[in-house]
């Protein structure tokens, strides 16, 4: 799973009629840059600044109570940024 | 999923049966250069200069009313370009 | 899709019986190098030098008449250089 | 499979139900570097500083008695660090 | 595909299962370097230093007898190195 930062809020009014409920967010991984941020959907309700772990690809399906074409989940809320050893 | 920008159109006459219908977009991630372009399978009707949500994978399926070899495919067009919290 | 250009062929003897009958090609991504070249299937009958459209992962499955083991399959031979909207 | 020194373990309260029971490890791919962390789950129970073999994608589900979000599961702890033939 | 040379292998005492009678191997990619040496299930027998073509994902589902959560197989030895037209 990749560790981001949630960064914003991607709103779109043409989408596809299975994507209804879902909120989209650009989460920044940690350790990358402005170039490595992607679209991920969300349920949980993460929040502007909050840490999140996101599966991505046919995965996403078992975070989702219906199919829907996504391929980037929040799975989770990250209690505090994990410590490292080195 | 990934957030781009249509940049042109790719035309194949020769190719399978089960793409008939589908259109084929070149779209340039957001923050990405030249290199990093890609083509998606669009039915929502994405013009040149849109910025567009794009799913992957395995997951294109489910934007799709039949299966298709395609693994990129618009999902969304984007109202504005998100603003992006430091 | 990843569009691409067909550089080469590569010839295996010993492979999994369920790879008979597939030709296998070098492909370089259109602005990409040569560090970058993978191998995909191919059923259309794609020529060195010809420009085509790739799919990956499991949407390649669509793509075959039965299951098998590939992760990369020409699905289409494109017409001509796309052009690029600046 | 990604080969990867665990350095971590990531808490989360706020989690998808079906994570339940599944412990999250920052691990770190041999060769890469701090850049290239990811999370994978873990059943085996590999310790920091344990050598790991790490599946991705669907093929986790092989790796679980029951479906589940995660894109990342370590399937084995490994001996010793492998030789390298130049 | 990747096509990519065996080189070494990895042994792995505590691991899942449904990974027995599986061989793992470090590969490197042609024209990728150290850093990008990965992992693959074998069992059609490829030696060390041989040239070697790799499938991803759920893709090598096709080339077990049984499901494993591996998502990199051998999947066919290659006769000779593909020659590149530039």
């Amino acid at each position: 799973m990749i560790l981001g930062t949630v960064k914003g809020t991607v709103y779109s009014t043409r989408k596809m009629d299975n994507l209804k409920g879902l909120k989209f967010l650009m989460v920044q991984p940690v350790n990358g840059g402005r170039k490595d941020v992607f679209v991920a959907a969300d349920t949980i309700g993460a929040g502007i600044g909050e840490l999140v772990l996101v599966t991505t690809d046919q995965t996403t399906q078992y975070a989702l109570d219906y199919p829907a074409p996504v391929d980037a989940m929040v799975i989770g809320i990250v209690d505090n940024p994990p410590a490292m050893e080195s």
